[in-house]
């Protein structure tokens, strides 16, 4: 091999990997057909390792993908072809908890369950959960979310500090485990939602919370989206402890009911959860949001007090991509990701629907209703090019959609190779700064390169976001 | 005058004030005793009055500091002597509020308590709540935040989007209205807090909260500063809606006592305030957070479940800036602002006390103590030199030992000109790159030039920060 792989084999001994095994374990993510094999992988198990392999980066002109749980669903961690795959699932040390500052530090590489099962008990958990088992680093790195936004804020909200390598060699320690700042430009923010382009995470300081004393769940079934939608923000000013609000369509409720001989209505439904200080308080809460739907037609399905009736009325939602399994066994899934402004997301599920009928496709559409996320649950079977040619062009024209009322075209999955496209549509001349920022962060354009920012030349290309797979 | 001033006339006729009382009105702000008079004040009432300023200051490299409401604690708005201050006052248009995406897009000159104004009717507030009446665009400038911050989050949480008008002459629309996004790097965060350093904000649009249903407060006095820190803890694990919990310590109940002829407990007191569905709900979550601090000597000082009720119990707290100029006529003051982690709170309280003895000054003391954030309200009168030393020299001490406990420089009121000597201690290599950053958005140094990340000659300078007052 040439001289790069020597020197980096060199300057971390026994942490570099590359058997076709191990290269092939770094070479595709959960989102993406795509493969794309990496030179060596570096299993790094401190910082020093990082910059070590950045230094040798450096002087051979290598490019550095940052790898955490491999759980991405756009690419954003896929290696560069023949590059360094950086795999900080090593880097997981959890600190103590500091429960009155309400604060944890962890290495980038940290799980989101195995952080959340230390976590508890001290009386504490991390809340965003992107459903995934992800690294916190990858989380960051993608500025990732999920059900519990709506309440708790996505990661960019909950990382109060970190420990940022540059490609230069320097350490940035950025931020504080105070619980906010007015001191200086806030670089820290420029890292999340980063995936790894602008420098790699070596370590994070969470904001924690306390677990809730007591939390309930219901099912509420709605004749129409708008009546759902609506409800959601009724919901936001009845000064309730609401922390999850998502909503399916009445097609997926169908395939969930068959999966799962289940005989719930086959139309639009929420599932709300609230926290409170006891259960009669999250009871009262319960009882209020049936109040305020009942007017419009909504009909309560189910309702949950306790862990194991949350647990069983969740399943349904939960039940989704198993009932897509087993409704088209070996399909490969593809999720689109936009996010809305809340009021255009009534006849963005309508735009959906339309999309999915004229392209001949069916899919399970879930949200998390009150950040107005929208997921659709694409499948086809891995071969059917044709299929998934029909998929592209809806994925392209939700997105546009998503533009064209205002939002943005990812809420939460990241931009990875897939969404790069849309960048010059959704942030116009700011496209050209945040190259500007590349340019001073990685001015050999190493880290991850090519992901995010994507490359100038290609703004203007004609659309092509297939898969060749 | 130079040609710069005639070419400002030309380019912006009728908005250019060059009178002694137009330019005096810009040279002073509400927290500091400097002043420093413009050359000319421009009073911009449109983005293209904003960009063709800056097109004036690019061709005659003259320094421009916006200015919003001029109630900067700490010199942030102060002009470059000599150079423009650009008033944004006159753009303070508020649009129509969207009461499903809850958000709003203003005028960076729009003040808070008018825009609340507007708000209410359409049951909408902007929590945001720094105490003064600021400008929004002052407020997003300083990543200003307050009394409701431990629910709402500060300034950087709330702006959604924003527009920038870049010194070379780009205008950037940075952010959606949707709630959240994963798309590309976060430039809006860079701005939030930059002090009009990298650019100037023409508009804002904010995130809006539904008005609470109800609300409840209760003030507790406490036989310790530790017993106080510990009852703020235990009340953020019970799952109430706590909305503003501030403390004040001993003394300066004391203070408020003989101003408005009160006899509450002259020990360490909390203010919680509750929001919650109704009045029963917020009731309980009084009675639960009375029954919670029994065990440790807290004494209820009061309770209020109405808005009038609410208002006099909360008028000791408000009553602290008027206690000291009762007790004090004449004085100016000078607020101290540092905000640590909670885990060290109780010795940065006590730590305040010994430097207020050591240096023979008496000044209440206020906390946002959910967040950490604590304030001296330092005193003397303006011509006492010698008192204004000790000042400094407590304010210095104070704030290296916030960084010392892990807590940053300024928790809420931003760098403006004192705090600039703290960054490399609070930074380190990261001032670096703010620099980098500043370099790249302002390459003339023309925006509000020396704020912030300052001059890197003076990084080494000794400490010097007393007002020529």
């Amino acid at each position: 091999m040439s001289g790069w792989l020597e020197a980096l084999g060199a300057a971390l001994p026994g942490r570099v990997l590359t058997t076709p095994a191990d290269l092939l374990a770094h070479a595709r993510d959960e989102g993406t057909a795509l493969t794309s094999q990496p030179g060596a992988v570096v299993m790094a198990q401190c910082e020093a390792d990082v910059l070590a392999t950045l230094e040798v980066a450096r002087a051979h002109h290598v490019p550095v993908t940052p790898w955490g749980a491999g759980t991405s669903l756009e690419g954003a961690a896929l290696p560069i072809p023949g590059g360094v795959s950086l795999d900080l699932s090593g880097m997981n040390t959890v600190r103590d908890p500091d429960a009155v500052s309400l604060s944890v530090t962890v290495g980038p590489g940290t799980r989101r369950v195995a952080l959340n099962r230390r976590l508890r008990p001290h009386g504490l958990w991390f809340p965003v959960d992107p459903g995934a088992d992800a690294s916190l680093g990858g989380m960051a790195a993608t500025n990732a979310s999920g059900t519990t936004t709506l309440r708790y804020g996505g990661m960019r909200e909950n990382v109060a500090a970190m420990r940022v390598a540059l490609m230069d060699g320097r350490v940035l320690a950025l931020g504080t485990a105070a619980r906010k700042s007015s001191s200086g430009y806030a670089l820290g923010g420029l890292f999340i939602g980063s995936e790894g382009t602008l420098g790699v995470l070596t370590a994070l300081t969470l904001r924690l919370h306390p677990l809730p004393s007591a939390t309930a769940s219901m099912q509420l079934a709605f004749s129409d989206v708008a009546s759902a939608v609506e409800a959601s923000v009724t919901f936001a000013g009845l000064g309730l402890g609401l922390q999850r609000l998502e909503f399916v369509d009445g097609q997926t409720i169908a395939a969930v009911n068959r999966h799962r001989g289940r005989g719930d209505p086959e139309v639009p439904t929420l599932w709300a959860e609230v926290v409170g200080r006891d259960q009669a308080d999250v009871a009262a809460q319960l009882a209020l949001m049936e109040e305020v739907t009942r007017g419009g037609g909504a009909v309560v399905v189910g309702q949950a007090l306790t862990p194991e009736a949350a647990t069983e009325l969740w399943a349904a939602r939960h039940g989704v991509y198993d009932a897509l399994r087993a409704a088209w066994p070996g399909h490969a899934t593809r999720i689109a990701d936009v996010c809305v402004p809340r009021s255009t997301l009534a006849e963005t599920v309508a735009r959906a629907q339309v999309l999915l009928a004229e392209h001949d496709l069916t899919a399970p559409l879930v949200g998390h209703i009150g950040d107005g996320n929208l997921h659709l649950l694409l499948h086809a079977p891995l071969e059917d090019a044709a299929a998934w040619a029909r998929i592209d062009t809806l994925v392209h024209a939700l997105t546009l959609h998503a533009l064209a009322v205002g939002g943005t075209c990812s809420g939460e999955h990241g931009i990875g190779l897939r969404k790069r496209p849309y960048l010059r549509a959704e942030h116009g001349e700011a496209l050209d700064v945040m190259r500007d920022l590349k340019t001073l962060f990685d001015p050999l354009n190493l880290l991850n390169p090519g992901k995010v920012t994507g490359n100038p030349a290609n703004d203007a290309a004609p659309w092509s976001l297939h898969d060749p797979s």
